[in-house]
């Protein structure tokens, strides 16, 4: 990989997840904020790039990539076995199985509590049942992740996922780490990691990003 | 790969799409049945397997292997360059991408549409709603079709949500093939493919099973 690496993020959104798989494989990147204020990703030039408009979008010598799941395994797949499993890897499908898990199961639950207005005519609809599956979602992860919780691409996904658990969505009671015991080790453990740190410097996400969270605060950019 | 691969299926189920990417590379596997008439996709045996409770699920000899994406992924890393551009192919970014698009945007939409019940109260809150973002995301990839639609694993995927779109989800004239003409085209063109002639005769789909399907007629189990 080289320099020409460009990630579209938004401070606090799921770029975040990709900002953190290229922090730890230190490659070069540069970043290209997506002024959420403004509607940016709805923009036409946005949109020629990633017509979903929806952050991020990772331009690359060989195109323009979207969909933070792919984003994440095409990083690990230009550094074999360092973010992933290698291809021919014992534990690569296991590891298949719970990336496209948290791309087609948790990630969209959270967008449904997160935009409820995108999904139904009246919000208030799908708001308990969406959380009710949250929870069942996170029991169902935390209970499996001691197995799969080592594959560095599945602790850049989850991890944002439980901070912004913690913190959008309105009534946040229904999300409590300590619930979810493998999942609270996982999230103090992994913000001392230094992409994380890193990470959070960039975005403005405090000291405890992913055990503690606190509404950010990012040197450029909103995250709503 | 060996014949140690074992498909839980159901027919015109998700395991559909697998059962093309199997038959396409003509890999050995076997067949289990999961009989939702008696709703075995919740029984002990299965969800010890998959505790997600759903279809399909590959017990492979490197270990159990779920949700559809990381399936077709998997088998599509065993046979390097057939199934699904290789790891460090020019084409690889952008077919990711659109097979998590398939994954996380319109397959878990499909099931919103499918299974109301499951994300609403009242299910009438979201119906219209979810067959308009449908109209959306087919138009959508109607338009990139063209581009990325030459990657046999993302024909696996999307050929059988074509044909769930006109057949399931109760009142089903929201969808017009016709409207989506590279989608049309694809799915007369692939529903002559050798592959896919035998997964119909296997799951008894019909002599048109993409271009014009009828309510499938198997062997063996039950769709719904």
């Amino acid at each position: 990989m080289t320099s020409t690496l460009r990630l579209h993020y938004a401070p606090d959104n799921a770029s975040l997840c990709v900002r953190l798989a290229l922090e730890m494989v230190s490659v070069p990147y540069t970043t290209v904020l997506v002024d959420r204020a403004a509607r940016a990703q709805k923009s036409a030039s946005y949109t020629a790039l990633n017509p979903n408009g929806l952050i991020p979008t990772l331009e690359t010598s060989k195109g323009v990539i979207f969909e933070t799941g792919a984003i994440l395994l095409w990083v690990a797949d230009q550094t074999p076995g360092t973010l992933f499993p290698k291809s021919d890897a014992q534990d690569r499908g296991v590891a298949l199985t719970w990336l496209f898990w948290l791309s087609n199961t948790l990630h969209p639950t959270l967008r449904m509590l997160f935009y409820p207005e995108q999904y139904a005519r009246d919000p208030i609809a799908i708001a308990n049942m969406t959380r009710d599956r949250l929870q069942q979602f996170l029991t169902l992860v935390d209970g499996v992740w001691p197995d799969v919780g080592k594959t560095p691409v599945l602790q850049c996904y989850l991890a944002p996922m439980l901070r912004w658990s913690a913190l959008y969505g309105g009534d946040t009671r229904w999300f409590r780490l300590s619930d979810y015991p493998a999942l609270a080790a996982f999230a103090h453990e992994f913000e001392d990691h230094p992409a994380a740190r890193k990470a959070a410097r960039a975005e403005g996400l405090g000291p405890t990003p992913f055990s503690a969270p606190i509404a950010p605060n990012p040197p450029e950019g909103s995250a709503t």
